[in-house]
């Protein structure tokens, strides 16, 4: 997963685009731009991640020996372009709203500026990267917001679409609050804490429920969670009670015990009497077994005593919700303002700027404006490549991880809801100047395009 | 995407249980029983995809010393156990159902028997892996199916979760019956037909619409497709019946034009009726934006003249049903059947075998036994790895095209049907065998673990 990613994974189209802008030498720079157009239901906001991955990757954009082979081999491409391809690196700029920002529906997140077909060439990959990458951590912050504090991580490594896919969840979602993974791999490619300790064939592959408990806590005596559920959750609480207080002669505390199924909300009530009355109030309770934010804040809702949630698969593939409606979109070209009229798909024409107002430390509204407008508030993309050079260093995880729960705490309550108000959305205005502007284009299509 | 993917990629609890079999030297065989438990909505069948990855994964599974000095630095292992690791390889024996066989629901379809650490520590990545590839051949598929022989192809590549997921479903959307995808790196890396020609931002980086139409057409001659609904549709449509009647003239034909949003049911009759007014009956007409097999579905009911489907984002992250209920569960330890009774979890102890029971060139029905017993029937389970060896030859693509091709026929229509009726299940019975075996382990367990 180390290896660069080829710059092949393009879809056809933007190499037969390029073969044309190409003959025809339309080289002048082209500006497109990505935003998402719509939030999934009961969404409000979205946090941005892919960004750094984008950068390297256009950073690195090349292609190979073996990717020209294989399109001259396709026998659609002349050998002028696969010599112009050969040489091609990308040398635009990048306006980007940085990694861990807050954002909102129809405001642009970044832009990208670079003679036509580069800027062309870069669609797929940059859609993919920071439409998945921002679906996962937008998902993923809604189960740190509904568990109020309490300890979450992700179980999703089974379950997601692909190794790459379990990766990028295991970054997004500690990016956001969560506080491990069970993803080994994760862990040691982002250097993220790592959890886990047994699973239901333990317990079976051993001759008793009460031999693979023991066996389990002496060798890890100082990180033993019990599995409850693998046949009777109450039965197996009194079992687990006994090895805690055996585990207490030797001076050792048990750390957990884990609900994986059943009548979750009873269950755990019940264990956690068991527990108390046994003394043994510090042992935690960790939940798991198909958890999002909605199951996470029914619990803490009906005052199920849970310390900890592990969420897996419903976050992984953000299965509510398991994709963006965003777009990369064609702004201008040759300093042209371009737009397209396509029924429910308008795009804003120009390049652009989004101004950020905040009143009492909170959010209160954003401004898309032109690029060449200025508000007192503060503008959130800045340029962040170059003539294709990176401009900042890379962040730490760590530093976007504390970015992210500084901006969170600026996000009006009624907008973190997990069910918010149906009418709640967060006020997005667009500049004078560029609904003007908006108008004139599309008029300006109207008379040329559509009434001929 | 080509290199060995690591063997860390494991839930950390693998490796923790791992750690305590390897203490209680507990090496003896236990078999993993793959199975998905339920259907998605609508769905009455599935394809197995992913079983030449999950082979090769396993064929090359081993930690490298870097893997190893990261868990070191965990510090939670032994080091005996990690030179165990260290010298670890797969050398158990894999039943599987070939690639792109069909399975149901409650079945087993792969189980996994070796030296127990190594049966647990595979259990993410298989899971993971069969899962996701088997997931996206069984939501391609209804879209094929939805299109009665019209030509379908894969348009997910910028919406997919990550690069990997957009490989893995180009691959099994045209294993399934997809005819090509957009996604260039799939077709160089699996030599799959590539297809595409333009989007709204090449039309609107020209002058005017008609200049870049011509423009297409003058480079790619024999390969148009013209986007008609950057502006408006009907309008493209008059400049694109111009446009064919030049081509004409230089003995080229337009190939097609392209409908990606506003009410495309109502516009591609409109489209048709002009074109064919224009005598240009053989100019196709390709849709897109949006689609999924229900949309397909609607169209061909409603009389819609289409003859090319372009399947994006909704079958790409199967966005109905973005995950499989699957498990990959102990069923047998050193030779003993093990279960667990989890709540609405249940597993069926044992090592199995299905058969499949044929009438009049249809499926009739499976059969879970025991892998002992012997029926009258197809078995489906074949051993494909023997003390970690492969004992088949990779199979070609085109092979298990033309295979699932078959395998297609062979499901009777109402297990096929889009929206099928809500009692029409395939019938999968449990061999009375299989049954009693079963009825036994749960009353030992009730009376060793339960009623103590």
């Amino acid at each position: 997963m180390k290896t660069r990613l080829s710059s092949l994974f393009t879809d056809l189209y933007e190499l037969t685009m390029a073969a044309v802008y190409f003959e025809r030498e339309m080289f002048a720079p082209a500006t497109f731009s990505f935003f998402v157009r719509s939030y999934p239901k009961n969404w409000r906001f979205f946090i941005f991640c892919g960004l750094e991955e984008v950068i390297s990757w256009l950073e690195k954009f090349s292609f190979s020996e073996e990717d020209l082979a294989y399109l001259d081999n396709l026998g659609l491409f002349k050998p002028a372009f696969l010599d112009y391809l050969k040489n091609l690196r990308f040398t635009g700029d990048v306006f980007s709203m940085s990694e861990g920002a807050i954002f909102f529906a129809e405001e642009p997140v970044l832009e990208i500026t670079a003679p036509l077909p580069q800027a062309q060439l870069v669609e797929t990959f940059v859609i993919n990267t920071l439409c998945f990458n921002s679906l996962v951590a937008s998902k993923a912050v809604r189960s740190v917001l509904a568990a109020r504090g309490r300890m979450v991580v992700d179980f999703s490594a089974r379950r997601t679409h692909g190794v790459e896919a379990a990766l990028k969840v295991a970054r997004n979602s500690y990016l956001v609050g969560f506080s491990a993974t069970s993803n080994t791999l994760a862990g040691k490619l982002y250097n993220i804490p790592v959890t886990g300790t047994m699973a239901h064939s333990f317990i079976e592959s051993f001759p008793s429920e009460v031999e693979a408990f023991s066996a389990f806590a002496e060798i890890f005596p100082d990180n033993t969670v019990l599995l409850l559920d693998t046949y009777d959750t109450i039965t197996a609480t009194k079992k687990a009670i006994d090895l805690a207080k055996r585990l207490e002669a030797q001076g050792k505390r048990l750390k957990g015990v884990r609900l994986d199924s059943g009548n979750i909300s009873h269950l755990a009530k019940e264990v956690r009497r068991l527990l108390d009355e046994a003394g043994l109030s510090y042992v935690k309770i960790f939940v798991s077994g198909g958890l999002d934010e909605y199951q996470i804040e029914k619990f803490l809702e009906e005052g199920v005593p849970v310390d900890a949630f592990g969420v897996g698969t419903k976050m992984g593939v953000s299965a509510d919700a398991p994709y963006l409606d965003a777009s990369y979109k064609l702004v201008s070209y040759d300093g042209r303002p371009v737009a397209k009229l396509s029924s429910g798909k308008k795009t804003l024409a120009g390049e652009k700027q989004v101004y950020r107002f905040k009143k009492n430390g909170f959010l209160q509204k954003d401004l898309v404006a032109l690029r060449n407008e200025t508000f007192d508030a503060e503008p959130l993309l800045e340029k962040v490549m170059e003539k294709g050079k990176r401009l900042k260093p890379k962040q730490t995880l760590g530093d976007i991880k504390k970015h992210i729960q500084m901006a969170l705490k600026e996000i009006p309550d009624e907008l973190k809801a997990i069910r918010p108000s149906e009418n709640s959305f967060y006020c997005v205005e667009v500049s004078p100047h560029l609904a003007a502007l908006q108008k004139k284009i599309e008029e300006e299509i109207r008379l040329k395009e559509i009434l001929v």
